[in-house]
This record gives structure tokens, C-alpha cells and sequence, in this order.
């Protein structure tokens, strides 16, 4: 018989926590043997998500680390900013891996990190050590990691989308306008009242204009890429549905292009990869593609009149934008097939 | 110039304040002249409701009894149960006329109140003076009335659908099943979990099931109405929309009827009542028909083989269900066209 | 290697085909070797079902029943009522085994069938050998079924519900209440006005009162189940939701009853069914807790002052009421583990 | 007694007539004597929207220009594109004064038109005499036209939001960028499936990108606002709620300036405007706030960063984006007060 991946999941009970479960329950090579929350510590996890009532009844964790590292030698924690920071070092000096879905170790420079977060980094010493964990770019990187920093939805959806024209250098790493739309779910599990359903639903709003925290994630990435600086303008948008993200990237096309010779070139960049999914030419992604699955769809049209490349991509928040590829991230490291239990569709309804 | 009736409203800036003020703010005989918001209190009415910039704008005033009975002659109390009962008789004192959505002034008993509320009540003396604020039933009371107690939304779209049945006698008073369905808003502005987005939409569920505290209030009326003891069996469901409410409710015929006949009575009994609209035979009403009016729709179906008479009645919550149908009985109270600003359509979309 | 159960979809564009192929797409113990839709007949199935590009791309089939004969030895139909019996007739003949989800073979007596849908059936001869494909019920008739008639959701829902008070003699198997909620999907992929986004939400409606085609699907295995002939009062509702079903039913107890007794009666009837999931005494289903899946969630309460039992049951339409029901057949008929790729739990979100 | 103005609507059933309806039933000084709809024709306008029951029951006229053109002075014409310009020179020559909410007559240059619409225009010398019916713009023309072209929703939205900027020279007239969202209400009353509920709910998409027909509309008004030819950049999208419209317009300041100044130069912009409202500084527009009334927010911020100026606006794209701005049009040629009817504000709820 085949040794199971012990998993301990700390932060158990939010959305992306709840969906990491939710996807892990039923594999045959991976075992959750702990969920991690002290609000719900004592409680049946199918108490606090019903749904998974006779699929995942373990109950709920405290965060004791002593007891829980000797548990799991996998963790993935879901925790807010500044949290995780303090609770990771923890657990790679007990010699666990750990993905980790916060801001606290995206950024290779710390000072980026503490100007847009606002806060004085617990464990600056570690960021050297992760590994960012977007497979299409770091996918070696992330075999050997000790500590994977799952990337945010927005950054992995504009990311993705931005790349091939970047990394080709079709397009001016200037003026890159990067319009995107997220499901309520990408605020949390939540009881505020501005995520209730009376203020949420038949409504749409931009939030976080000019200061989201998604932006120099953003940048760090396609600087990378394109060996430039490069600086977004970043709106997120709130509209009335559960799970999905859209962006819309406005890039300005160094030259005239075709669109049929920009479509080929996204499909090579994309050829080995198997959640990224270039939409047919004249085609677009639509969050209903994707919702419930693991996937990103790409589609890009040519606006010839202003020599502007707009590319549309489109994803899970809760998939690809977060728990979905932690999974991705864990099966790489783990040395399973890096597809294991993603392949599925998304919902459609 | 005429004199404008000069209103307060005391909590104000909940859905059921809110639109009491958006009904209001535009009339030309009613003023609104302080809105109570213990919570908001100093800050401007539209910065709590946007929708209402530019239209009433007015600062939040405290709770302080002499400084608000300065201000109007008429009040709108849109509390919590026992915190109503525990104002009004201050605002009685000083000589106002008042409005009272919470359920403490609507039942006769103050035990039935008690029992269901689980709370001792703080005037039970004023109940003998208290009119409950339906008009079809009582709108000759509610003219000189000092207290009215603005019914509940379930109990308005169950009394109004059923009455005319029972009145006339073609149904039985015994094994009355009440299905009711209500949008979220029926919850108040609430920053609770299980109203927020991601909870709610694309949900639907049960709750209350055996305790509704609506429930004996649909029993009282319908009791009065038959002069038989009325018990229902009254279930409501939460529905993913934000306002209106739709009640389905199962009648043992007494006799083999034709749904003409029935459909006739129904017509008589409404004949001369402005927002209950019958349906033609053979239609029924839909949530989006009322959904920002002030009216009721009522359509019947016989079930021959069961010998059964369904009744579909639809309202706005937040209209005739709650804040439409204060106005109304404010309008009533105060000598004014019982539908003067209240004949508007729902929105429809 | 295992050979694999080779599999047709007839009507595979509609709602429950796609949802049949989403389910089975990634098994790896059946293959999907014709999708027909006369109507994409030619065209990519992921080009209809975009969330499905790169998982099954096949092109759909013209129904040729020669061609598609030839593909596979299983089929399930998911065509509209009448046309599945016209075509199921030459599937049987050529040795298939068929599942078929219209309303053709789920009736014993063929004029009750014809009587509530007023056509003539097309293939009386075949009622006899089809089986009413509700495992719960008819679990060992399935297995060696030729032809099983996939239950309607309404009917799998209510009689799943009632069926463990009925069988076991605690309530009236008169004047019993079926107050039905469905999602949009139930009605098909339609482009009919009264479907659309904008007559749909924030929109609640009854429908089809007291001559629901469900009625007496319902009513043929209540009967059977409690051996005396029983009619129930039905009636279906739409809310504006994708996927899911909630129904509420209304029994009369025959004694006086705990809540507890009842409870464990509930749980002793499903005691070995992995898709019946009796919810702890005081919890009531929900629709998000099996959207997305194949259970079946069922809550009771009593309400003592009348003596009733209400039961909520709670199920996806696309789920457990469909296609999801139909896989489950497969996998009986087929020899499979029953729950093979059905244990998921629903989306919650 | 005050002699009513009487209006006739033309393509009256669908959602723009139907808002038109519901904005003037209750007025008492329109009278709108003639609906027309050739598909309804016969029929009470409240069957088709029973909202309107008891409000407005008239009869659907067949569209005969004889008999119409004896019942009203005025039309409004919710038309097809190409259907209006083949209506309206019948009804000028008849003397009455004509709002179109077609794309027919909102171009000053025919080519533009027939470049963008791919028709042939069918009364080109008519475009001379047709105002653009933007209050905020053309204010003077409106009132003594005969032929009003109603502006459409995306340009209103975002014509509104950019003029102020451009109008003061402090951004640059290239490279603007336009991210634009509508409710589902935008595409009309239609029976397509990619507008029905399944189809649309829980999902968000792009359409028309690089090809819509709105952009030269937006393009002329600005170009003429700052006297240089203007492209845009501009992407719709289509968000799961049924009304309400939000732009996100990307502005190239010229220089550096402080939001501050650029918000004051908003409010001095519009500090006459009925139905423009400025949102404090730090705060913006959401669907919510202008849904159901004829209002505009707008939002402004500035990311120093890229020295981009970002602009929010919103409104009902069935009030100030069609039905309630035709009504508006109308007030201001009919010599009414140009706010009549239309102070209300949205339902927020």
C-alpha cells in the first residue's frame, strides 16, 4: 500500500481553506489529518460546511503547534498577511513544507512588501527561501521548495494573461491598464455588512482604486519577465457572484501585429501547459467556463484602430487563484502528477 | 402654504427606515424631520444610503426623547421588539401619534406575546390602545388611532390571501398549511454570516420551522376574521433576492367550488381596496410584479381532486410587507389620500 | 486493462446531458463514445460547453441509430417526453441498454401517463420492462434492467422525503402537502423569455398549479410504497437560482410523536444509502449543501401544536435529480461500485 | 383645468417602453394615449407587464401612423436601429416632435453610422435636424427640437464622466481607455439563451470588444468636447444583474495635480446639473446608489504613480442611460420642469 501524504491545513474553515478540503477529501495519496482553527477547534468541519457532511467530519484543531506538527508533514496555510509570517517559521524548524496563501512571502523585496502591506515583516529572513508558487513560471523551483507562496487570484489571473505578449516583447511594458472583475468569494468568509446580500447583490462596484495590494504583486512578476520595471494600473471590481474572476488587460502593441500571429504565439507559450487554456481566435473566456475548476482561460483581440492588444483571461478565484493551485503547487512538490484531482471542469451552471 | 406633518423616524437607518424615507423624501405634505440612528447619529442620512445624496441629506440625531418630540408630532419606530415598548410610551406621554413596526403592540394577549417573544413585555397597558395597522381590516381604527402597530410582512401577504376565504366561510378554519417565502432584506440590515453573499445566493432554505414568532400573529387575525380559533401551520423559506415575498397557502374547501365563484368572492371582498390587485382566473402573482410597491396581488387555484383552494399572494416585504404599508396608515392617520405617493408600479426589472 | 463500458448521451446538449458528460468525462472505466444533438450535430461538444474544452472535445453525432448503434452499449436519453419513446424502442432492439430521463417508462399504468401528458405513449409495451430508476427504492431491479426510467427530480426529492414516514405507518397517507422550490436549470437550456436573466431574478413565482406532470410520478410510489392509493396537493415554485431543489412537505402524524423517534426511523430506513444524508435533529438541508452533487439532504421537525411532520428535503436537480441520479444507474447496471465518481461533495459556494 | 401633453410610445413593450411607462403613468400632465406594439397589438399592456396592473391598462395599438398620429403630439420610439429611421420621418411630417432611443439619428455623420451599424441610413437628411438628447450638452437644442436622438447608455456614461476632465484640457484626448459593465436589462427583451438565467447568472464576460457600436457615439461627443478627434478604447461587459451600468475610464493627466483640485473642477463642471451627482472625494459611485433613478455618480481618483486620472461612473442604463433621460428630454421640450417625475432615487434595496 501506497504511504499517504499526511496534510495539515491551518485556517481550515475559510473559503479557501474549505475549498482546499473540499478538493483533497476523497484523493487516494493524500490524507488531511489535521484542520487547524481556534474558532471552530473541537467542532466536526461538516459542522461549519455542511456539505461535506459523511465526505470530511474530522474535527476542527486548535493551533497548538507541537501537537499539530507531529500530525502532518505537509502544511498549507490559509491565514491572513502578518499571521502567517508568525506561524511559518514554526513549522519549517519542525522540517515541515508548507504552501502558504498570504501576502507574507510573494515579495522578493521586503520593502515592497511593508509599504503596500503596511506592517513591519515577521520573518524577513525567509523570503529568500520561497519559492513563488505559479507553476507556469517556477514549476522546478517549486519541487525542492520548503515554502511555496501561493499566489494572490488577481496576480495569477493578469500574470498569466500579461506574460506571452510581454515576454515576446510585442508589447510596451508601459501604460499597461489591467481592468479586473472578482466574485464575492475573493473577500473571505466574512460578516461584514458590505459583503452582505442586500448591499451585494444587483450591485457592482470599484474598490481599492490606486492602493490594492495586488498591484506590486503584479509588477514584480511582469518586471521579471520582461527584464523592465514595470508599473499597472490596477482596479478591482466587486460583482454579484460567488466564485470567478475576469481581467481585461489593455497593453499597447509595439508594432502592428495580426491577431492570428499573436493567438499562435500565446499557444506555444502555453503549449505544455496543462490548466491554461487559449480560447479559439474570436473567442473569450467567461467566468462560467471556469468556476469550480482549476483552469485559466485566455482569449486576445487586436484593436487595430489604437494598435491595442486587449487580452481577456479568466479563472476561479477560488481555483486557480488560490486553493486549486495550492493543490497544483502540493502535488508538484509532493511528486504526484502535478494534475491529480484538478483536471475537472468547472460547474457551467 | 399648506402645514406639513413634521416626522420622525427612530431607527432610520435600517431597510425598513430607509425606505420609509425614500417614500417620504420627496413629498410636498410630509416632512421628515429627524431621522434617530443611535448608531449613526451625526452623520448624514445619504452617507448611509448613497442612493439618497442630494435627495435627504439631513444629519442622524440621537436618541434624546425631549430633543427628537421638539422636532415632530408624528413618529415611525422601526426597532427591535422591546426596545419599541420601552420608547413608545415616552413618546405617548408627549402627546405624539405613533407608528410601530416591531411586534410588540400587535397582539391582544400580551401572554401569546410573551410566550413566542420569550420576553416580559415593557407596556403591556398600551396594547389595549395599540390598532393593528392593516387597513383592509381596520381602517377606520387606524384614522384616530394613537398607536398603530404596523404588521408583520408574513402576516400581512397570509391574513390578505386567506380572508376572503375564510370569511366567507368556503374553507375550512382547521389544517391551514401557510408556505411563505420572503427575500433577504426581511432580515434587516444585518452584518451576519448566514446573510451574506456567499451564504445566500444560489441558496434556499427553511428556517423557523414550528416557532415563527408570525405565526400567531396570522393566527390572531385569522381568528377574529372566522371567529373560530385559527391555528397554521406556517413555514417560511429564505430566497435568494433581496426584497418581496410570495406565500403559498393550502385551504380544505368546505364544498366543491368553481374557481370562478371562488375568483368572484375574492374580487367583492377587495372591491374597493387600492393596492390589492386580484389576478385574472388562471394567472398568478410573481415577486416581480410588487417588488418596490405598495401592492398586494392574490390569484386562486382550486385542486379539484383534493377538493383544495391555493392561494398565491405576493407583496414587497419592504413595502406593503413593512415600510409602504406604515405610509399608508400614516397617511390614513393623518387625513391625507390613503395613496397619496404609494401608487407607483414595482420596477418590474 | 479494464475494458471500458462504452456509453452514448442522446440529447447530450441539454443541461442533463452535459451535466451526465461533466460527471463522466475523466472515468476511466467508461468511455464516452457518441455525444448526438441533432441541433450541433458536426460541432465540437466543448464548443457548446466551453468549460469543458480540452476534457471532451468530441464532435456531437446526427442520430443515426444505425451509426451511433455501432459506438456503444449503453445509452442514456435525455430527450424530451414522447420523443424518448419513439427512439428508445430501436436501442432495445439492437441489445442496448438504455437509461432514459423523460417522463415516457416511469408510469406502471399508461393512461395515468397519458391522461397528465396528454399524448398518446408511443411504445406501451416497453412500461412493463423499465424499471423506476430510484436506487433507494429499486436498487436490485436496476441491476439487471434493460430500460430504467430516471425518476423526475420533483418526485425524487418528494418521495425520498415522505417515504420513511409513509412506509413505516407514522402519518396519514391523506391530505399530505408537497411545497416544491426548484432552480432555472430544472426547466432545459431554453431561450424562452420567461427563462431569461431578466424575468428570472430577484423573482420568485409558483408554476404549474395543481397540474404538474411530477404529480402523479409522486403519487405512484407513495402509493406503492404505502399500499393504499395516495394524492398529494403539489405544487412547484421558481427561484432565481442555477441549480437545486428544496422541498417542504406537510404530513399528518398519526400519533403523537418525538422528534427524536422520528429521527431515528429516518435514519434507520437510510442506514446503508451513501446518498442519503439525514441532517442532526434541529439542522434543516439546505440547497448549497448538495448543489454540485449527488446527495440527498433531509431534515424533519415536528410541529406538536398541530401534530404535523414537516420534512425537508433538499437535492441538485441536476444532481441527484438527473444526471447525476442517472450515473448512479450506470454504475448499478454496470456492476461498478454504486458511488463511483458521485461521493464529491457539492460546491457550498 | 391644465390641457396634458399626450404622448405616443412606439416599441412600447419592450423594457425601455415599459420604464418609459412606469416613469409618466402617474403624471398629471403627460397622457400617454397610444402604446404601440405590432407584436402585442390587442392586448392590455398590464398583461404583458402585470407590475402595471391597475396603473396602466390600456390596449396595445398596431402600429397604423394614421391612427396613432391622431392620438398624441409627441412620441418616444424604442425602436430597432433602422426601424426608427424608417418610422420617424412619417411622424415629423405629421408634425408631432419625435425621441428616438435608436443609434439612427445620434450621428453627425452618416458614414460614421452606416460605418459602425453596417445598414444603409434610410432618412440621412434628417440627421441635421436631430439633437443629441444629452441634457448635460445640448440643453438649449433639446428644447425647441423636433427630432431628439436619445443617447445611448455606454456613451451617456461615459461621455458624462470624461467631459469634465477633457473639457479642461488636464488630460490628454488619446489613449483613453473605457472599461464598461452592464446590466442584463442592456440587451433588451429577449428570448436568447445566451440571455437567459442559466446562461448568465454567476457568470461575468466581455462582448463586442474592438467593434461596439457605441464607440463612435462616445468618440463624437468627445472629439466635440475638446475639439480633437478622439478614439477610445472601449470594452463592455456583461454582470449578472438585471440593471445599472459602471465605467471605469483610464485618463492620461498632462501634468501633476492633486485630486483636490481635479474633484472641484468636477463639481464646478456639473454644479447645475439636476441629475449629476459628484461623489465626495474617496468615495464612489456603486450600481446600487443610481438604480432605478435618473441619476449619474461619479467618482474621481488619481494614481500618482502613473499620473492617471481614474473615473467612476454609474447609472440605471433604463433611467439616465435610456428611459428616464428620454423623459427627461421630454420634460425640458414640453416647457415641464425638467426634474418632473424623475427626482426619486434608486431603490438601493
Amino acid at each position: 500500500m501506497i504511504k499517504m501524504l499526511k496534510l495539515g491545513i491551518i485556517g481550515a474553515t475559510g473559503y479557501v481553506g474549505a475549498e482546499i478540503v473540499r478538493l483533497l477529501a476523497l484523493r487516494d495519496d493524500i490524507k488531511i489529518t489535521t484542520v487547524v482553527s481556534n474558532s471552530f477547534a473541537g467542532q466536526p468541519f461538516s459542522n461549519i460546511y455542511p456539505s461535506l457532511r459523511g465526505i470530511y467530519d474530522n474535527i476542527c484543531d486548535a493551533l497548538d503547534m507541537d501537537e499539530i506538527s507531529e500530525k502532518a508533514d505537509y502544511f498549507i496555510t490559509a491565514l491572513p498577511h502578518g499571521v502567517s509570517a508568525s506561524i511559518i517559521p514554526g513549522l519549517l524548524e519542525r522540517g515541515k513544507r508548507v504552501i502558504d496563501h498570504s501576502g507574507d512571502f510573494r515579495f522578493r523585496d521586503v520593502k515592497v512588501y511593508e509599504k503596500w502591506y503596511k506592517v513591519t515583516h515577521n520573518a524577513p529572513d525567509l523570503i529568500n527561501k520561497a519559492v513563488y508558487g505559479l507553476p507556469e513560471l517556477y514549476r522546478n523551483d517549486i519541487k525542492t521548495a520548503s515554502l511555496v507562496a501561493d499566489p494572490g487570484c488577481y496576480p495569477t489571473c493578469s500574470i498569466l494573461g500579461i506574460a506571452p505578449a510581454l515576454k515576446n516583447g510585442i508589447v510596451s511594458h508601459q501604460d499597461i491598464v489591467i481592468n479586473a472583475v472578482s466574485g464575492v468569494s475573493g473577500a473571505g468568509r466574512k460578516s461584514e455588512l458590505a459583503y452582505s446580500f442586500c448591499e451585494t447583490d444587483e450591485n457592482f462596484k470599484a474598490y481599492g482604486i490606486g492602493n490594492h495590494r495586488h498591484t506590486p504583486e503584479i509588477e514584480q512578476e511582469l518586471s521579471l519577465i520582461c527584464g523592465k520595471p514595470v508599473m499597472v494600473s490596477f482596479t478591482p471590481h466587486l460583482a454579484p457572484l460567488k466564485r470567478g474572476m475576469l481581467v481585461t488587460s489593455y497593453l499597447n502593441l509595439n508594432s502592428q501585429m495580426s491577431p492570428t500571429d499573436i493567438h499562435s504565439l500565446y499557444e506555444d507559450y502555453y503549449r505544455n501547459e496543462p490548466f491554461v487554456r487559449i480560447m479559439p481566435l474570436g473567442q473569450f473566456p467567461e467566468i462560467k467556463y471556469v468556476a469550480g475548476s482549476n483552469y485559466i482561460d485566455i482569449g486576445i483581440a487586436v484593436d487595430h484602430r489604437l494598435n491595442k492588444l486587449i487580452v481577456i483571461s479568466a479563472l476561479d478565484n477560488l481555483g486557480k487563484g488560490s486553493a486549486g493551485q495550492a493543490v497544483q503547487a502540493l502535488n508538484i512538490m509532493a511528486g504526484f502528477y502535478e494534475t491529480k484531482g484538478l483536471l475537472t471542469s468547472g460547474l457551467y451552471l
